[in-house]
């Protein structure tokens, strides 16, 4: 069953943005056992958008659309897909209750154009919206099928997620995949390809390998497809074992795990509280993990100390070692871990300092160079790190190293 | 002079990688005259690529290809041009030079699979790349133009600036492209389009106007075609203007701006410094604003008091306020506001509390609601907002709304 993609917008054709809903899409339909064949960019032009279809429907069997079915002038998709399937425009009821019930949410006014992203081509069925004020639409026509999306990525995310891909399946009698991600952290894709070969070489054929790299985490996704859905998992868990007897102190997680999650788990589990204290991250850990609902099960908070003197007057950080080691330096980063861990009362703290860049690094102490320590009730872990010259993953880096390191200690 | 992007790789149609390739060369081309009609990404097969070449050249005048290029089994364009062209390969001299040149600096063994890396199709000039081993190939025939280029990024874009574009500059006398956006905070896209509709229909019919939404903002970007840059650069600017006076309180910044770098640049004009106390955002405000190069200029730390001892202890908010109208209220988030800046000692502070979700929301308060103050020298405002229930959502929206309401006052 031939997929095509067909991402609509000017924006895209420009460069002003990354086409991230295609691989987000495509991984999507591989990942539940469908072929794409193509993707394709085309302008906000009625032209352009129905040769698109004319031509994706040649060669494909089932075209997504995504892009183009907002209010305004420049979205042009609902005009192409009435002169494509030759029909013209309804409202669809349930659709302008959605968008009545968004807009009375936040009490704004709903105006004639708001009611206008009821309407969709006569021909479709509506794909509901819940987030969004633009309906999906779903057209089939000659055994063939095309289901327009929103272009915004979490609109488009859940209404695949949760209809488009599900309703395809049951449609289509696929091949069934089983995959599972590992997570890991500590080796860049190339170290880990290397610490590794030797259990991807003995790899079964019918399992495939990808590794997907992202700034301080490697994801391995280990992939089959068949028809016996307990059997495969059976196969693939058991390659995991063999991994993670291979690189158990490297694999932080499974699947729709994030660090900031597994550090919850954790946490809970030992019925116990979690401070930070951040220079260099900026709020970034805490912020991490409180983007995991029910943090404040074990989060109490974060003293987010920029300047020296929130050090020595929020955290009690000895003025005098500041002046003599410098805030990046071990003796600061330990007294910032102990110290919040006292004042905020909790069992575990995090602390990191460190010069994310692009300015403020020495000969001595370069751009990345990085202190964190992790207070315990037992003791005290300090490590030093040199990551990049990038501010950003530096930051990044950063953070998932120490929630890491704090991981490490409460599995011992 | 219409281009169409050609991508050749499994990898981007099974989304395993991001198709950062494809906008970056959208983007150069933009900016430098030339319109990119389509991007298209296909298979390593070579029928698919044979038609796309095909259906590229009946749009478009110029086709720019990426991916295929390397030295193994599943990389076809070579073969795909050669069939497309109808013509064999030749050993391209200058290529085979270069390849012993990066191998005899590595000290690496040349291979015969390295040497055939130098073959080209007889009717192409190649393309030279010093920094890898597969030169570019550059054709004409009946009028128009195709270059295949690496897909590894930084040769295919070290080739693209430094010969292909100013070879194409070369000739074609282009039009040139010139653009601006605008960003705006406080309405959703149809609001905003509702809003500002008499303005977008007397727009010059040479200018078009494109909506870019995402969580919290709408980006607006004017963009115009033409030869006098600088009389298109002003006339976007008159528009522009004509803007500014009719939404004078949304528009926060221009191009690249972020709202981040906005505060940074207004705070660093009144020589003041800013402190924040969160609550639901989590640390998420101060890693926006730590997130700007040089924020150390402006920004002393923060107080991330997810907990309510932390509010009490930390920031002296009164228990019993806690107790009689909960921690997310008037009371509290102005208490937290008021004692972060004077904690802090700095000029202004933000503060926020609220219901992020999924959980802990009431019938009084649901999920989303958001108490949100902003400490000056002179005064303490405060605001009442009701999100979403999506909590990642909430978190950037109340982040942003708060940096919003800091920015009304550094401008007031």
């Amino acid at each position: 069953m031939k997929v095509e993609i067909i991402n609509i917008g000017d924006e895209l054709l420009i460069g002003q943005v990354v086409n991230t809903n295609a691989s987000w899409l495509a991984d999507q339909l591989t990942l539940n056992g469908f072929s794409v064949g193509r993707i394709l960019t085309v302008s906000d032009n009625i032209d352009d958008i129905l040769s698109a279809f004319r031509e994706g429907f040649l060669r494909s069997d089932i075209l997504l659309v995504s892009g183009g079915l907002g209010p305004t002038s420049d979205d042009l998709t609902r005009e192409a897909l009435c002169r494509f399937f030759s029909c013209n425009m309804r409202s669809d009821e349930d659709s302008l209750e959605t968008i009545k019930k968004i807009f009375g949410r936040r009490n704004w006014p709903l105006t004639a154009i708001n009611i206008k992203q009821a309407e969709v081509p006569e021909k479709c069925k509506a794909v509901s919206n819940p987030i969004g004020t633009s309906p999906g639409m779903w057209f089939e026509e000659n055994g063939k099928i095309l289901v327009a999306m929103p272009g915004v990525p979490f609109e488009m995310k859940q209404m695949v997620s949760e209809i488009i891909i599900p309703r395809l399946k049951e449609k289509f009698g696929q091949e069934k995949i089983v995959y599972r991600n590992i997570l890991t952290h500590g080796l860049g894709e190339s170290s880990l390809a290397e610490r590794i070969k030797d259990w991807e070489t003995d790899l079964p054929p019918q399992i495939t390998l990808a590794y997907l790299p992202q700034p301080g985490i490697v994801r391995l996704r280990i992939m089959t497809k068949g028809n016996d859905e307990e059997e495969m998992l059976a196969m693939i868990n058991k390659q995991i074992e063999k991994l993670k007897s291979i690189i158990p102190e490297l694999i932080f997680g499974y699947d729709q795990d994030t660090m900031e999650s597994i550090i919850g788990e954790l946490l809970l589990n030992k019925n116990a509280y979690l401070s930070t204290a951040e220079s260099c991250t900026g709020g970034y850990i805490s912020h991490l993990i409180t983007s995991v609902p029910g943090s404040s099960r074990y989060f109490k908070g974060s003293i987010v100390s920029y300047d020296n003197n929130v050090k020595i007057q929020q955290l009690g950080v000895r003025q005098d070692d500041i002046i003599n080691y410098g805030a990046v330096s071990k003796q600061v980063v330990t007294q910032m871990a102990e110290n919040v861990r006292k004042e905020l009362n909790t069992d575990y703290s995090i602390a990191i300092s460190g010069i994310a860049g692009p300015d403020g690094g020495t000969t001595e102490k370069p751009v990345g160079t990085t202190w964190i320590a992790v207070a315990t009730p037992e003791n005290t872990i300090v490590k030093h790190f040199i990551f990049g010259d990038n501010r950003e993953r530096n930051i990044r880096r950063a953070a998932l190293t120490a929630l890491n390191m704090l991981r490490m200690e409460l599995l011992s």
